[in-house]
């Protein structure tokens, strides 16, 4: 599936000094249907760690640009988005990850967008953020507590996942529900055998019968489970009668 | 700041094959605010490569607890949720991770929780699910592009970050803003300099002007940056004086 806002957005990371975090990045990214990876002025690009990290991605990587600046790396796009962890002076919009993300899906309607990193050790420069609209934090522990980056790269491009394309997950498979008739009769036969085995009252049956009701109730029963409860009852009846 | 949430949650590696993974599942918690990290059956643990990737959270790897079992590592939890990337038959809850942290917020308010995440090469085995009542998917592009064990760690612990704590990001700095008369001031200063300049004609404005406070308005200018362009009208203005 083709996601206008995927298509439409780069990761771009600024003089990365492992190339592992390269690869990490790249399978990141792949995991989130991004595929166009800039590298500006890489440190060690292309390498075999960088292959071995990027798992089921090493496309993707081989497919990155390697340009020597951050304008180059920007041309084409209208909007770039500077993830930063610590608080900086910057005259541009300071935003969540999240709520960048949903900014971005939005201006993919009508431009290209950048998701731009800084090198491993320093983050973003202040002429790197300069060239940014926005500033991304992701959220966490405040102090010396950081994201790794191909972490950080993560984070962001699953943002932009779920904003462009929603949180929906797949969903268990369905079994057939009971009818509400089926839960009835495995009530009333519940109740016989429970009589039977002394366990319930008639006379005074107090709250067990209600309790069973209020616990089956919140499991939203299914007619395969319906049938194995009424296997079980079946088969204390037929020891109940052999004994009498 | 400590948060209930992040003090009751723990996450669970069961059978970690590279000692690598537990490092950076170390660094992903310490940067969201976990503590408790527990190892079911590790490989290879301790180990040199998880000290060099927990980076500033060696303390809270020595901390991990090592278990034989994930019975063992659940001891004291009343809510787990399982981590899988593939759609498998489960009988539990089926959620995305934003939903699965949300709930689990909530049940820290009465329990404690386990965010339990299966082995590199095959994830949670239906035996380990089961000992789950709620089976959470990070979402992402389906087929073979997977994520990394820590990343999905790192996207796990994010968003329960984000569900304990908000989305809050440190704001810039604010700078003054300029006063609504400052600003039509400077409309008028660079409406006169522009008829001098021979850029506007006074008798035939055309729309100029409308552009260039459409553009401004959309800034929000700064006490300071009105100080900066009329600084640049009066250049102009003396330069004008000048030639004439």
């Amino acid at each position: 599936m083709v996601t206008l806002a995927l298509e439409r957005t780069r990761v771009v990371l600024c003089a990365t000094s492992h190339p592992g975090n390269i690869g990490a990045t790249a399978r990141a990214m792949h995991a989130m249907g991004l595929a166009r990876l800039v590298l500006v002025a890489p440190r060690a690009y292309p390498h075999p760690e960088a292959d071995a990290l990027a798992v089921g991605a090493v496309g993707l990587l081989r497919a990155a640009k390697v340009v020597p600046s951050l304008d180059a790396a920007l041309v084409g796009a209208s909007l770039a988005i500077g993830f930063s962890a610590r608080p900086r002076e910057f005259a541009g919009a300071a935003r969540s990850a999240r709520q960048a993300a949903q900014e971005a899906v939005v201006h993919c309607a009508s431009g290209e967008v950048a998701l731009v990193f800084g090198s491993e050790m320093s983050g973003l420069s202040n002429v790197e953020l300069a060239r940014c609209q926005i500033v991304a934090t992701i959220p966490g522990e405040a102090g010396q507590a950081s994201l790794n980056l191909a972490a950080a790269v993560q984070v962001a491009a699953y943002e932009l996942f779920v904003a462009a394309r929603g949180d929906g997950v797949w969903t268990a498979p369905r079994f057939e529900p009971a009818t509400l008739d089926e839960i009835a009769a495995l009530y009333s036969c519940a109740e016989r055998t429970l009589i039977g085995m002394r366990i319930l009252d008639p006379q005074h049956p107090k709250r067990l019968l209600a309790r069973l009701r209020r616990l089956f109730a919140r499991t939203q029963l299914e007619k395969e489970e319906v049938n194995i409860l009424r296997g079980i009852l079946a088969r204390i009846d037929q020891l109940l009668a052999r004994r009498s």
